[in-house]
């Protein structure tokens, strides 16, 4: 058990956030939440943390705010907008925001906190909403020495691996785009050979087995490809979220001069998914988006 | 360690093929071999089998034939070309094909020789040079009930693993390209990744480590990524072998109709990198390719 325990505040309860601050309420920590639903606020409360609609409110006089939101500007307001968390912070405590953005957007941030004395982890998180509930999640963070010490107590408690990449924050956030870059072509690569097994009508259970156990693995093969089998797209990660992340994937690339032929084409199909009105579904959609365009049957289709 | 042991013939003894014969010589069987390097041919025959320059040669009185060729052309000279095998090969045995082809190339194969009396496997392999030597190849075969009964202990010997994919010659076939599918996306992005983390200066080693932990892990990746590392591209597996595998995948997908755009992107990867001057480098070298698109330096760059 943690024993290095104090006071926290989880800004954002959306499926990981909530997760998280159930965890650190598990684990002995005095945690405030902050939502704008009032239904997850009450899940947090009876789980036995406080809860709040505004996040100064939450994070008054906590040394630690980790802020669990989805991009940038929603960050920026959390910390910088009407009822933001900036002013209120003490300076030697720690914002750990665990958004996936643009490096450079990352830098911005950290710069105006330290000007006032407050410590930065850029720290995006890997694992997902099953991994946040347990506190088995996989952080790639970046910062001062003082701000993963501040940190550090929190992050053992909601993560089993802490990848500490180096002091300047900005690290993390592109240690994460290199994974959601790989992570996105992946699943669109799970789904244009399943539903090219399935056009070539091949038996797609025995296709899974041999591809799980050969070099045509992935992790998003062996993970996404059950939900293509059971035709269940009851999101568990949505389309959308892979719109935006290999939309950041491409600005990262762009702004480099870096061509990315893989991640740019299966960014087009995660668009297509999206546009065919897909996007709130699980991202293995992808593979109804190959199946109409070809006319494949997959698992779950009306023959 | 196998008892049921015989007479077999191993037609082309390059990387895997030389490892199967003498993975077979060690299990007791009676091996001959046949290759047109007289080389490769010593080294079997130091390995205490017996070596043919020609097919009809090493297969003549043989029950099991197998044909270790890159593709269809191949396989059809060594059944039917001047001094093939299958005039010599007596009804009942079969000719187990690991090459790989399109489906309808196996289908046609196995019709002509199924008009013989001779049974056809289609058994394409999977596993590298090393566990060709080792016995520990995966197959992932389809034929006849007879075609697999023949071939089975053959089968036992060589492979850990047999994946029995139904009694339709080019089920097998179809198979491998759907693994091949994906193993060469994945190694391109596995390339497209490292060297984006190149361009954007991170500690390629801390990346490698983070992703092989993460949701963005492949089988590739984990394999391919340390030749980028070590900046060596000795090929254990040439670019060119991609560019005739994502080839076939693109002439599969093309007759069925099916747009692939992951996979269609990768075969310009590899094709640039072979245009460039490296399709007998390890296929890893595609990481050099973006690099020098995009200004990247790599570990073993001149800087």
């Amino acid at each position: 058990m943690q024993q290095n325990t104090g006071k926290v505040a989880v800004i954002g309860l959306g499926s990981m956030g909530l997760g998280i601050a159930k965890t650190l309420v598990r684990n002995g920590w005095d945690v405030a939440g902050c939502d704008l639903s009032a239904s997850v606020r009450e899940h947090l409360i009876e789980a036995g943390g406080a809860a709040y609609d505004v996040p100064d409110a939450a994070a008054n006089g906590r040394s630690v705010v980790l802020s669990v939101v989805v991009n940038a500007r929603q960050t920026e307001t959390i910390l910088f907008g009407e009822n933001g968390v900036a002013d209120g912070m003490a300076p030697g405590s720690v914002f750990v925001s665990c958004a996936t953005m643009l490096p450079d957007a990352v830098r911005a941030l950290a710069a105006r906190l330290e000007e006032r004395g407050v410590h930065y982890l850029d720290a995006p998180i890997s694992g997902g909403a099953k991994k946040a509930a347990s506190g088995d999640l996989s952080v790639m963070a970046s910062g001062t020495a003082e701000a993963f010490e501040c940190a550090g107590p929190v992050l053992a408690v909601i993560a089993d691996k802490v990848h500490s990449l180096g002091d300047r924050p900005g690290a993390g956030a592109s240690v994460k785009m290199i994974n959601q870059l790989l992570a996105g072509v992946h699943i669109a690569a799970a789904c244009e050979a399943m539903a090219l097994a399935a056009k070539m009508e091949l038996d797609l259970e025995a296709v899974y087995k041999v591809i799980r156990g050969s070099a045509g693995n992935s992790w998003m093969f062996e993970n996404r490809v059950p939900h293509i089998l059971e035709g269940d797209y009851t999101p568990l990660s949505a389309v959308e979220i892979f719109v935006k992340d290999l939309g950041i994937v491409q600005d990262i690339a762009r702004t480099n001069h870096f061509p990315a032929p893989l991640s740019a084409a299966a960014l087009q199909m995660y668009l297509a998914a999206a546009g065919a009105g897909m996007g709130k579904d699980d991202d293995a959609s992808l593979a109804r988006v190959y199946a109409q365009l070809s006319g494949a049957q997959l698992p779950g289709d009306d023959t």
